[in-house]
């Protein structure tokens, strides 16, 4: 949590911190500090113990002050960076910029500098630092800002149930759209046109739009084979027919930046025995681990309760891979068990065979084993939750139907 | 353009690049150097004068091939990725692996690393390479990545052309609808609903849906005072009233990465003098510098005879702060007239005071002089051209109409 952030530097021993960029988009480290969206970015130093500071440009200034994160909010011209820009050059004034403020800010010891930026400029930056006399340090994964960002505060969780219930909002209207298609001559038909991946793709991102949802990284609506890839979005092109798997993963983004992650398997009409032994063996693994999961269990053991389900209805699992068994598996529960949601759709902690760490209070992950079949399909089941001490709380309630009838 | 990119290792007596990143969303270099999306990102080494070398996850390999962009392409369990993370741990694994690869590759000398990655994990990353002898260098702008990018090819002119009709259509389609409203008890109507800058909103993100477009950074549409500050957004309570500016600037993004950026400013009805006068301002500050540019011209340049005609007018300009006259203004044209566009809505070149270099053929640039007066409203109006031998050539049409009626 964000009030974390001082005694994760405490225990790295870091006398301050910079979190910065050009812009918050795409830079979850910086919107997480400033509290929203900064177009310009800024630059947010915190010395340890000490109330953080928020440097803008004059274009973001009053954006900044509403935020109402930090309370101590600068320009760049203030700290004068158009004369340092004359004195220096282009190139050099930031590292004297940001030299000049670590000082008045009274940071002595070790930095370390946070923010998607682009890296050559970045090792720049640090290298100008370090020759003038800054100690900037690197860190390995969690960062100071990882670590606070993987608990939720209850304004987060908020937010990302507001975004769970305009992501259930769409999948329900495109359910009901699929329950609903017609057949003319002999195909499904969505309004007036043939039902294809890629009209149902459209309508899902009018849907979206209608709850002002994002999806900057697409949806995923895999019919039939192309189901079996779990990377595959689905082909444009493919009709939807009766009786073929659809695999439905949606994973939309709100203003706040706050993501959701859900993902339903189902068939249009009436599905065949195959079809119906996938889904319940994914649907009993994921009750097996959202039936384990709370504070205190690690996501290594969730993840074995998951493969060991699948494992006994004859499916091969990832489980094979860790236990040295096999190096790669053609078919079956081939990715891992989940991972975070909050800002970035994928961040700490994950739930692989890797996760021994104990799962916390207020983390929120996926849950969504799959088992895939090449050349037929693919079933995987999705949802999102808040760990609890007692166990988990679902974001958004979303049917799970094998038949969409 | 991307054949530039072994002449900018040789100018920057660069032996080896490598651009990196754990999904290619948000990450323009990397985008570009792989061709196009991958879920999982992936490292690009290039060794100067050389083929380069793609290594990606099991998972992205299929996706990887598809491109066509790297022909050499391998996976990091091919490298021995899991070897080495048992052998030195998790996180010292990449920059063993990287040390690997750079040898295998016969890549000696001064190196350097780019992709959108969180700093304080690149710079703990970069601290290892060095210590275990490689020699790798920070940039200062341009990179070698975005002088490259900053020119573009035939492809990504098409690429940037079709997104550019796909907002076209978008824009046309919301201007039809506006000309179109109905006046029900008192108040203008989208439908059966107040039209409301909100429901504008919404009906712009379905239309951008319907296009297979995203808006990841959202979208302007500001009305009255609103539009007078050039980062509001609009506030979505506003309703929708004859007479009053508005300010519509879109910049979606396409599935390939790249983005458009256009804005119209108009009122709904008839405008009075005012509007008029601002509206005629900024329409021949915008055409005096796109007459102006072409291949060999300076940016600053432009910005000069754009803000010229503003001043003609009787209105400030940000002239005044770069001549010394004024430390800020109030009011008029506050921003710069320009900026690149491709993987990113805000790249090199950029049209300002500061830009002294000649223009290249290929560059892809908006041209968006604005006037704003405080409390009343304001007008800007965008274009995004490409710059040719012989002056600019549009990448859309969209009729400047001050009167929508």
């Amino acid at each position: 949590m964000f009030n974390d952030i001082n005694e994760e530097m405490r225990q790295r021993n870091l006398r301050g911190i910079v979190v910065f960029g050009d812009t918050t988009l795409g830079n979850p480290d910086l919107t997480y500090v400033v509290g929203g969206n900064l177009a310009r970015g800024g630059y947010y130093i915190k010395r340890f113990n000490h109330e953080p500071l928020l440097v803008t440009s004059n274009l973001d200034l009053g954006t900044a002050r509403k935020l109402h994160r930090v309370k101590r909010i600068s320009t760049f011209t203030e700290w004068g960076l158009e004369k340092l820009t004359r004195k220096h050059g282009r190139a050099n004034a930031y590292p004297y910029l940001l030299l000049m403020i670590l000082k008045k800010e009274g940071i002595q010891g070790k930095v370390a500098l946070y923010g998607r930026n682009d890296l050559a400029l970045g090792v720049r930056l640090v290298d100008q630092l370090r020759k003038l006399g800054v100690k900037v340090t690197g860190e390995s994964s969690p960062t100071v800002l990882e670590a606070a960002r993987e608990t939720k505060s209850p304004a987060e969780i908020d937010e990302l149930q507001r975004t769970a219930g305009k992501t259930a909002k769409v999948v329900h209207s495109v359910m009901d759209v699929l329950r609903n298609m017609k057949r003319k001559r002999g195909r499904l038909h969505l309004g007036n046109r043939p039902a294809t991946v890629g009209a149902v793709k459209k309508l899902i991102a009018r849907e979206l739009a209608m709850v002002d949802l994002v999806a900057p990284e697409g949806t995923i609506f895999a019919i039939g084979a192309s189901g079996a890839d779990p990377h595959n979005a689905g082909n444009p092109g493919d009709p939807i027919k009766h009786g073929k798997l659809v695999v439905f993963d949606i994973f939309p983004q709100a203003e706040s930046g706050y993501w959701f992650d859900l993902t339903r398997s189902f068939v249009v009409g009436r599905a065949d025995q195959k079809a119906r032994h996938l889904f319940e063996t994914v649907s009993d693994a994921q009750n097996a681990s959202l039936d384990f999961l709370r504070e205190g269990v690690s996501g290594d053991e969730a993840m074995d309760r998951a493969c060991r389900v699948i494992e006994q209805r004859g499916y091969r699992t990832v489980r094979e891979i860790f236990q040295g068994k096999a190096k790669g598996i053609p078919s079956g529960f081939t990715h891992s068990l989940g991972h975070g949601v909050g800002l970035t759709i994928g961040e700490r902690p994950y739930l692989t065979f890797l996760s021994k760490d104990p799962l916390r209070k207020s983390q929120v992950v996926t849950v969504e084993p799959g088992v895939y079949l090449p050349r037929y399909g693919g079933v995987r089941i999705e949802d999102t939750v808040v760990i609890t001490s007692r166990g988990v709380s679902y974001l958004a309630k979303v049917e799970k139907e094998l038949e969409l009838a």
